[in-house]
């Protein structure tokens, strides 16, 4: 049994890529619940104080028309109104991976980000394919049964579809909003 | 965020459940591929040189009538012979856990192992929610669809139903035998 010995012998470090998203409900560059609580569950769980055996990669996948909504007033006269949204959501983006990456970076924990577009579990299965993590952890909102029909599909795509484990981390209850649609 | 900022500050390890199981095709008391695959991999990837900042906890569920399978040519006469039926399994048993206790020992890693008789996914979803791991890590097969329908629902059910996060670790592609079914 080689293998079972070799525990903390290899020098590459342990690859954790974590699936992060803006929240719904707090406006600007907030992450959502079910990301933090992914993040912070990797922290004390796994990573603990062993910062030099971990890398944390964070994918932010932002969805192309979901994004435009807070437009929804705004009138596009010319072709430079679209490239400024964009330019807006880029920024966003751009923000969100801040939060992880400083917060990692504090830690002394070595960390990657970046920002694709697409449908999340597709999205999500190519990266895994290119990146080949160790482990893939993702939030769930933990939604009961009704709503997950509609929303809750994620999580449960991507434990079937993605090479590497997958680790589904649900919301807190004392951290759920009042709608559960909210994250 | 004072909870992201905690990681490796806490006295208590982080408690992982492995479901271990015999080996169907290699005889007397050896773990199956998927076992061995899903503790590795816990080993090499999660626990890594943090030896004191885990605890594994196996688990053993000894399916009733299965085990008693190589008993098929016996023959009962009292019910003293019945008895010694149940000593064999549950000697089979000590002899399964002794394997990974002995491993974890040698690497200076806490653990904890027992038995329990049933359902698989029943007991295990049982014992989580007495035993309250911060994760589970269950070995799997990985089989193709047609084989899953039949056979690979133990890890998408606790997936499920398990309170806690749970980790499914595919057996790697070069350990599988020629028959998908063994293990």
């Amino acid at each position: 049994m080689a293998s079972s010995s070799s525990a903390g012998e290899e020098a590459r470090p342990t690859r954790i890529m974590i699936g992060v998203n803006e929240s719904s409900i707090r406006g600007y560059p907030h992450p959502s619940i079910s990301s933090r609580t992914a993040f912070d569950w990797t922290l004390q769980k796994i990573v603990r104080s062993n910062a030099a055996g971990f890398k944390l990669l964070f994918l932010h996948v932002q969805i192309p028309d979901e994004d435009g909504f807070d437009d929804m007033d705004s009138i596009y006269a010319s072709p430079d109104d679209f490239q400024s949204m964009h330019q807006k959501e880029k920024i966003r983006g751009i923000h969100l991976l801040q939060y992880f990456v400083e917060h990692s970076h504090q830690l002394g924990i070595q960390c990657e980000a970046w920002i694709r577009k697409g449908d999340p579990k597709e999205v999500i299965c190519q990266e895994v394919k290119k990146v080949q993590p160790d482990i893939l952890v993702v939030g769930s909102r933990g939604l009961g049964p009704f709503q997950r029909v509609f929303v809750g599909t994620v999580s449960e795509y991507l434990v079937k579809h993605v090479d590497c484990p997958v680790v589904t981390i649900k919301r807190k209850a004392d951290e759920a909003p009042h709608d559960p649609i909210d994250d």
